[in-house]
């Protein structure tokens, strides 16, 4: 394989006719290089296009210029849930100006959660992660804070936290789901809720709650793990109630499109019979028959501001608390009025 | 933010009393340290609890102990894709036990494809790097090793290389749907395909040509981009035609779910109008209405042998062509007998 063509401090070392170290100390303008030393290693090492490599800058600086994202979630939603890759895209929109790289581990059996960020920090691999999915007291701030690195979090934890943070109200989409169905007539609506350890899950439940309640109407909540399997699960069991929801409102588009299925299964009609919205807009919504209504979040914007927050960070500016623009309800064909 | 922990070179040379160059010659079993020094330095080294740190043995070796993965398809397809989440969390598999570190670019308006590559090799950033999505004539095969990186491309690229390369035969995939709509006695089979300029989506174009001349019937086929929106374009397309197709075989899941729902929408009956197949096995397939019927590829599976194989090159191993088993048709609602 040919070597880097890149002029190393050896090269410029050899054609100026010092020693390495003396270009060291030249170039990174420490004290005890004569003027005209100095002022010839300077010149050389322009005239052979020398510039510092991010290796060099790493071991002087002691950073990695890399970020990390641990994704805590299993492979099957990971691979059917739109929103990490379009988080990614939106984190990667800054990185690649900024000329960090990520650093993308999935906890796996082999690699657990708690030991991958160890793993990170210990070598150095990153300078900072960025945490989501928060989890109640979730152990990781403290952890992170400890191994030295640096955060930005998704949502605020429910804790202390030295870290920046960059929330959406996903509560304020959740409740513009319900106010659309309950304007449309029903009163008894349910939502197939995602894990009750995550706190956006659990704050879309509890505005769920809230908003049904404020309306004076029957409610109920499943939670599930996200997957389009309990998604289903969780539809089929709503169904078989004798006083089945007129509309159901999901945590994401995932699930919303399996309960989709299991209600045509069921031989119910969408929306004449049930009504349904999901969660994240993702692009295959827009296609299914009927299209499905529901809360749109940009994620890509969302990876956008936590990259930002986070190199600022790394710049040693205070901690800061961004909060994004609510999520919009996109109303589509999966809902309509309550039958009578 | 406390301190690294670990003890270091510093640490170990000022208990034995020693230099740290001293120290370093004797961790590095170097000539030139008495042995009675050498034996003392690695006591209060191993007293200590010293481990060489990895930043320490990339210095030494010249390796980052990171592979790179860098993904060219727009962040809408890679959001609604499952391949990639699936396909790293099998090289995570590998790598969680390896120590690597998975270095993942999106390619983006701000960070083009052979940019983004450059920077991954200019700054030793990776080891290797995985290529995927190999395309005819793929200019990425000479970039990467010009630029002293390993590789492993998932394919046989159609020009020499010197790297190692993982491939599933996805025609066989195709030629089984083909079989299969053949069998219940479909006559007219279009194919929603994937980009022409892509090594694997050609393949499947080529596998359906041949597939459906060796049954002696009529075949069209339409290129795509992938998403869900030109594949329900295409399907549209199709439906128009006066002596529209019976089956469609789709060359990805999300364009099959697309498709079905264009279907449904002109009030065809799915599969009693038209059958449909996909290409992924997403997990969404197995809970829509009807489910849809797909080719099965493992691509965690596919994950796992790419890193693996690319630990094997970067240890020296001579160029692998592994040929995993081929995919497998999941037979489920989405596909019946041709309408008479």
């Amino acid at each position: 394989m040919p070597a880097d063509p890149r002029p190393t401090i050896a090269d410029v070392a050899r054609h100026a006719g010092v020693s390495k170290g003396l270009v060291s100390f030249a170039l990174n303008d420490r004290p005890g290089v004569s003027r005209e030393s100095r002022e010839r290693i300077l010149h050389v090492a322009e005239e052979l296009g020398w510039t510092p490599s991010l290796r060099a800058r790493a071991l002087s600086t002691g950073r990695s210029f890399a970020c990390g994202l641990v994704i805590g979630r299993s492979a099957d939603v990971i691979a059917a849930d739109p929103f990490f890759p379009a988080f990614i895209a939106g984190m990667e929109d800054v990185f690649s100006v900024s000329g960090q790289v990520l650093v993308l581990a999935v906890a796996t059996p082999g690699r657990h959660e708690a030991e991958t960020y160890r793993g990170l920090a210990k070598d150095r691999r990153v300078d900072g992660v960025i945490l989501t999915d928060l989890r109640a007291g979730d152990e990781r701030v403290a952890l992170v804070a400890e191994l030295g690195l640096d955060a930005v979090t998704l949502g605020v934890p429910d804790q202390p936290s030295p870290f920046s943070s960059i929330s959406v109200d996903d509560g304020a989409g959740i409740r513009r789901a319900v106010d659309h169905l309950v304007t449309l007539g029903h009163r008894r609506i349910a939502h197939v809720a995602g894990p009750e350890e995550m706190l956006h899950s659990r704050r879309r439940a509890i505005a769920f709650q809230d908003a049904a309640d404020a309306a004076g109407i029957g409610s109920q909540t499943i939670p599930t793990d996200f997957s389009a399997a309990e998604g289903a699960a969780a539809t089929r069991r709503l169904l078989e109630q004798s006083e089945r929801p007129t509309a159901i409102v999901y945590s994401n588009d995932l699930m919303a499109v399996a309960g989709l299925g299991v209600a045509q299964r069921t031989g119910l009609r969408v929306p004449e019979d049930l009504s349904l919205t999901g969660f994240d807009d993702a692009e295959l919504g827009r296609h299914l028959h009927p299209s499905l209504t529901t809360v749109a979040t940009e994620a890509r914007q969302w990876g956008s501001a936590a990259a930002r927050t986070l190199l600022a960070a790394l710049e040693g500016a205070d901690p800061q608390h961004l909060t994004l623009p609510d999520p919009t309800l996109i109303i589509r064909e999966s809902t309509g009025p309550a039958f009578p």
